[in-house]
């Protein structure tokens, strides 16, 4: 095998462009690696004359990427468009349908459609690898899919979105509030043009149930996964928590419960010794654990042009190198849907509330804890110069079931101002 | 590919054992992933009927393990007992003559004979896969063979042997001298029999030399690797680098310079608040620096059953998916020797010696380091009852070059008690 291997790459923005760019600039230790060539036959973008700082001028044009993705002289679609719809789906569905293999790094179409386009390109046999779609230069698809293929996988967690990590963390460093920090982050271009993208939590989410279905052999079901944003944690709730010895990070955990899978992308407690803890600004994480490795930590670079080139490479010089595993480590044709469990593993959570500051306000929500099956570890009342009386709890372990129903008693006491903000404490 | 792939285990011990129950317990979910099963037919160790709470019964058993090697009914041989030649060396060489791939853990018969096994097995047509001998459960070597594989690498890092590491962190949370930690570790068998193997840097430097040749394209070169081990390591040190924010760790750098493959495993200061600084105990970590991926890091279980047998089924799962890549990721026959050139990169250094207690004694040694270029960051000299002075140094940032040419002078001066401990800050 060694005729080169030939890519049709549909997206020049920065990843297309880094991509280009070690596909120019290693054309020699790419072939060495790979025991043939790998080159660039087409491109399609929005814009031809756009300077992206590349020559493209040696690759032929199309306008369209689904033209792209069915020309004779491609092997490789490789989409680096985005957007779960559109051109994007249209212009892999193509590619598959003209017998090519894909490399994508778009999380939004796997997630949705991942299941689909994975019968469709097994069925074809083709492979579709997407090792850029989910938390940037790491290799953690490889990892989870190859490296650990000998583990019952038990659970997998990740920071897998820097902007919010980067919220987090300068709210902590400078003491900002959120909206301040996000403010900051739009100037500095780190948000997604729907910023709730972002802090909603939906492109992490996006990523999380990739993962989950590779590690749990299960169709990646996006809508599944319970999702929450970073939008009302506040500075109090970081100092709070710091207090305590925990940081507050944007966490994805996946987990195969008896009463089914679990998939959680929300605001969450984690000790500030851990190396989740300890990650700061924009860089990623991923925790792995299985049944024999236990567990493995692999942190890096979650975005930016090199290191997401560098993912999109890796996936391309696996099939130049004749790598053919399906898409989610299994047949996708033997993969069924899980069970959505929600929040089934216990832990103790924290709770902020604003309290009508009147006697036995207090009280009213300690009772209402204790009824609902829920014990308190702490709880503090803070000073405070206005009519509510901010309230913090943190609870022992307990079901997300029990804790729910004390929040619905809870909002009938009529003694609270406006829902609590509640954050599990994840073991890691 | 749906046949059955049949595994020859050479090697019962902790990693064997850990094999075969991976495959006993797991084969519905290997064959779902493999699309084939995965089959143990025979096992050769040095006691039959030991008790390692495994069934062994329904194995063919072989005394020797170059007659394991070389059954018909085997296609990958299993290579678990270890060692640099000897029966693993002979057993390994017969399964490549025999045809058959080959995984092993085996870091010392790699680091030793690594390139001429290489150039048999894809001579032959075969692989061998060796994820076990690198950072027990962390999947580096594929991390970097594969998924870093269009990178040009720049530096790879490790704290790769869990002993040592153990036995640092040790002393500083226990205030414990090594002579005391070195006897707890090894009353809890944590120690290889050879106790240098482990505290003098050669475990750790075998892998590295590993991780080396993969990363810049080179034939392994155990011999080349600049070794210290931590025996010369004292509370002292342990308590001065943590004054000034910094850990001391078993580190490992390779790295290509302009003037060749610099190869160190030795004891260096590193942040207190980097990944490295931050590793405690027994676990190992892996880093990876490629111009694109930026940096990469991997945290896992350096040791143990689970960890590292799980890192040999990956290799397993791999030839069983089909994948076949080059032992160090190139074909081995293209590959050169490096030239070595020792510690290349300029860093500060940090010293301690101990100094005649006499006027002048501190102004020679300041005087010489300024002779050979080496200025100073930061001197201290301690308080003491004996009849030396216990001196600190810290270097601005040097070549190794010109710190030698001040250490060789200093020797010559007839003011020194011993020769200086000399640690690098390596950054990181």
């Amino acid at each position: 095998m060694t005729s080169p291997l030939r890519l049709g790459i549909a997206g020049l923005g920065t990843v297309g462009t880094g991509v280009v760019k070690i596909v120019r600039q290693k054309a020699n230790l790419l072939a060495e690696r790979a025991g043939r060539p790998v080159v660039i036959t087409a491109v399609s973008a929005r814009s031809r004359d756009k300077d992206r700082g590349i020559n493209i001028k040696d690759y032929a044009w199309e306008d369209d990427p689904v033209a792209l993705a069915q020309r004779d002289d491609v092997d490789v679609f490789v989409e680096l468009m985005g957007g779960s719809d559109g051109p994007a789906k249209a212009a892999t569905e193509a590619a598959i349908a003209a017998g090519k293999d894909v490399v994508t790094a778009n999380k939004a179409l796997l997630a949705h459609h991942g299941h689909a386009l994975a019968i469709a390109a097994e069925t074809a046999g083709h492979v579709i690898r997407f090792e850029a779609a989910v938390a940037g230069g790491i290799p953690v698809i490889k990892a989870l899919t190859e490296g650990l293929a000998g583990n019952e996988m038990t659970r997998v967690m990740g920071v897998m979105n820097g902007t919010c990590n980067y919220i987090l963390t300068r709210m902590q460093s400078a003491g900002l509030p959120y909206a301040d920090v996000f403010e900051e982050a739009n100037q500095l271009g780190f948000l997604e043009a729907d910023p709730n993208l972002d802090v909603g939590g939906i492109d992490a989410g996006h990523k999380l149930s990739l993962l989950a279905a590779i590690a749990f052999g299960v169709q990646v079901d996006f809508d599944a996964v319970e999702l929450e944003g970073i939008g009302r944690i506040t500075i109090e709730d970081i100092h709070q928590a710091a207090d305590m010895g925990f940081r507050i990070k944007l966490l994805g955990v996946a987990q195969m419960t008896a009463r089914g899978l679990e998939q959680r992308m929300s605001p969450c407690l984690v000790p500030d010794t851990s190396p989740l803890g300890q990650l700061e600004g924009g860089t990623n994480m991923c925790v792995l654990e299985g049944d024999a490795v236990e567990q493995i930590v692999l942190r890096g670079p979650g975005a930016g042009m090199g290191p997401t080139a560098s993912a999109v490479m890796g996936d391309v010089m696996d099939i130049a190198r004749g790598i053919r595993i399906p898409t989610f480590g299994r047949p996708a044709a033997g993969l069924e849907k899980a069970k959505p469990a929600k929040a089934a593993t216990p832990a103790p959570y924290y709770l902020r509330m604003a309290l009508e500051d009147k006697p036995g306000a207090l009280a009213k929500i300690a009772s209402v804890l204790g009824e609902a099956g829920v014990s308190i570890d702490r709880m503090r009342q803070y000073q405070h110069e206005e009519t509510t009386a901010p309230v913090l709890i943190v609870t022992h372990k307990t079901t997300r079931d029990a804790l729910d129903r004390a929040l619905d008693a809870m909002s009938r006491l009529d003694v609270l101002h406006g829902a609590p903000v509640v954050l599990r404490i994840e073991t890691v």
